[in-house]
């Protein structure tokens, strides 16, 4: 990675010739930019730079190629991997002011928009249209599309419609030498050349700065329904979680709680959870209304065989309710220390109920209080641990359960990451997931792309 | 592209010592292997080897590496862009020895299988859990799985469904050094490094050679059904599709036919096709008999705003009736001559009707004789040629009129290829397609995969 060296004065006078007073050196705004949501990782640019345009960004790029300057692209910095911390200081690339909303097409079920739009905006603008935009990260309202694709975000609807990459249908990017490339367009059925936009997508700012994206929409369905399972055990729900997906349809939502997160969440919101539940399963559907009251009632009957109590949200209140609940986590946690951990692994979905007891027994074996919720179906679990941020031991005892617990994650078949990314917090587990072979093909590809390495050095293919 | 230089007999001798009688020499043999489904393309490798183990592959590879030898991988060879004609000699390497179906799940919805299964074969597998492997090519009975991801092969179904990038889970290779990489695995949502998998999938042998395939399979739908609609204009028919796919989820069937294509198919399958008719769209859908019910009659209801006449199938007969006249274009169109030249372009939805007229206008120009069908949802076409094979004026002419097709295909904002796939047919549109810049970039991918350049020279990356 390149070494943090002072910024050169030419190379602020290049960026202030170019951009003018949307170029920040104030040490408290370095300060803001040297952190994003995930704990624990800082460091502070030399400068922040807010361009508008395309044009703009090629221009800070051959600046940044002609001082060799590293440069981190940022939307919200709401990522929880580290990924936009510029561990080697030089420019963090603002995308947040390049807010055009060019085009959300009906007829051709797409929208066209510069990074900085955020993922709230695009559904706000989309709705109108009678459309929805898919990726639905919990940051929604902040996050912005341009770091929803670099992360290739997840969410709660993963099951029944995928994630981040299969929605995007195009991007225009800049390499870092300031060329621009524009990779797919506003076609599902396109196989002309390598598929550089799924590589983009999810690359997290390593191998070009995404500048324009169109991102296919799908229709607003026309109901929705949800209902909570009560279960004694994990394996219990996880076992309904095996039986819903294997009898039919994916349905829109299947999220899990676990015991610690059912009473962190009744603690804090006072929703009518039952505490002495082992497990909840939200479950849910969208599309046509008959169809949707069938999946809810298919996935009560299968509940029924192995729940203790199950309740089918009559009104849109209680629906409200139950996805509070479930969205609500993280807050609820966070209120039992001063810094929440939150993580990410999947496993395949008939491991669930093993990795989640595992999750537990590390916390335990490490002292360590681990609240486990995720999304069931997806197999995809988001083990969050609060500490007290003044207490060495304690992250210390956080961090060394959670290197079991990734390594374990991998052990099952499952992964390290499977919507918050790689970022810096998880490159040390990298490699016990790909092996050697495929770590050194990611370095050959990002030299691909970026070959004196300035795009967020310390990331993925360092 | 490296020469075709004469097989060394150490290099033969090695390939022998591996693989015993799986190493074919035999004229015949070499001859079979020169051509593929493509006509104008061929050139004989030097020797053909069937390896039937990950490990042989490996072997095989690290010999080619040894010798500097290309490898042109080769499923059923049913590709239509000479993906797997070995322009520069050496080994044809043969996956359809590789038939190992290692795991059918119902539980994850998935299948595990070596890349020469055959997507039948896979399909009455799956068909066995109660499941169906999505893509659909036409030469689903003969063509590979392999083959299928190599090409991103799509189908019938690509407007509800997607293609085959969407389904492929993870998948294993062997990079050129007999290195072999596993990328991906058996998760929906998983973001741990570059998304190999994907760069894989379309890659057409280029980058390495896949191995073992985790295919994503989804539920049997319990109901299917179809109808057909005529119009007097493709613009009539068209703007149908355009507010089919505008006012709701989108269906798994919207498929066209030119009047050129209505009149062969009749001429040839007798079905009751109405000659008089200038387009025809044929719609369905699946999923749970009241969905399909609404869904087949919303589509009825729109096609009635334009279309001349409107069928549904009241019968398993008729939708097949229906469902074979859409597969049949191709045999009905090669009646009328000995050569058939079956091209594949992707115009924005919006743009199809355009297109079909610019193809008509086009052939008439050069007088030549172009059918055109497919899939009218994805707005993807294949204007299909007919000509003497012996008369050079004639393929010359239908060379001349597609280059302008391709062309104006992309200028419409289109592709050169939708499903099909680039090899060596379209390499010479692809910089119209892409840009320098992307070329160049493309190239160096390549590079970081397969820097000796063994793998399908004279292919995409070339």
């Amino acid at each position: 990675m390149p070494t943090a060296a002072p910024l050169p004065p030419a190379a602020l006078a290049d960026l202030r010739s170019l951009l003018g007073d949307r170029v920040l050196t104030e040490p408290g705004a370095l300060a803001a930019y040297g952190r994003d949501a995930t704990p624990l990782f800082r460091h502070a640019p030399d400068v922040v730079v807010q361009p508008l345009t395309t044009e703009e960004v090629a221009g800070v790029l051959r600046i940044a190629t002609k001082h060799r300057l590293p440069v981190t692209t940022r939307g919200a910095g709401t990522n929880l991997c580290a990924g936009t911390v510029p561990l080697s200081g030089g420019i963090v690339l603002s995308t947040t002011r390049m807010t055009a909303l060019k085009e959300v097409s009906r007829d051709e079920m797409l929208a066209v928009c510069q990074p900085g739009v955020t993922a709230g905006a695009l559904n706000r603008a989309a709705a109108v249209e009678g459309l929805v935009y898919v990726p639905d990260p919990g940051s929604k309202e902040a996050s912005t599309v341009g770091g929803n694709v670099a992360t290739c975000a997840g969410g709660l609807r993963g099951l029944k419609y995928g994630v981040t990459r299969q929605y995007v249908l195009g991007l225009e990017a800049v390499l870092p030498d300031g060329e621009v490339i524009r990779t797919g367009g506003r076609l599902v059925k396109d196989v002309a050349g390598y598929d550089l936009t799924r590589l983009l997508v999810g690359s997290e700012g390593t191998l070009a700065v995404i500048t324009e994206i169109t991102m296919a929409l799908v229709p607003n369905p026309a109901a929705a329904r949800y209902g909570v399972a009560y279960f004694t055990t994990m394996t219990d729900a996880s076992e309904a979680v095996r039986e819903i997906v294997a009898s039919g349809p994916a349905p829109a939502t299947l999220e899990f709680m676990d015991t610690v997160c059912i009473a962190a969440v009744e603690d804090f919101a006072h929703l009518g959870l039952r505490r002495d539940a082992g497990a909840l399963l939200l479950f849910g559907d969208d599309g046509e209304p008959d169809a949707v009251d069938r999946s809810v009632a298919r996935m009560a009957e299968v509940c029924a065989q192995r729940a203790t109590h199950i309740e089918l949200a009559e009104s849109v209140a209680a629906a409200e309710d139950l996805l509070a609940a479930r969205r609500c986590n993280l807050p609820a946690l966070a209120r039992s220390g001063s810094m929440t951990i939150l993580e990410d692994v999947t496993v395949p979905r008939p491991k669930l109920a093993e990795m989640v007891a595992f999750v537990a027994e590390t916390a335990e074996k490490h002292g360590v209080r681990i609240g486990t919720f995720g999304h069931a179906g997806d197999g995809n679990l988001h083990p969050t641990a609060v500490v007290d941020g003044d207490d060495r031991a304690a992250i210390d005892a956080a961090t060394a359960a959670f290197d079991e617990i990734f390594r374990r994650a991998v052990d099952l078949g499952g992964t390290i990451t499977g919507e918050h990314g790689v970022g810096a917090a998880k490159l040390p587990y990298l490699e016990h997931r790909l092996g050697p072979e495929q770590m050194a093909l990611l370095r050959r590809i990002k030299s691909a792309f970026d070959p004196l390495g300035l795009l967020n050095p310390g990331k993925l293919g360092s």
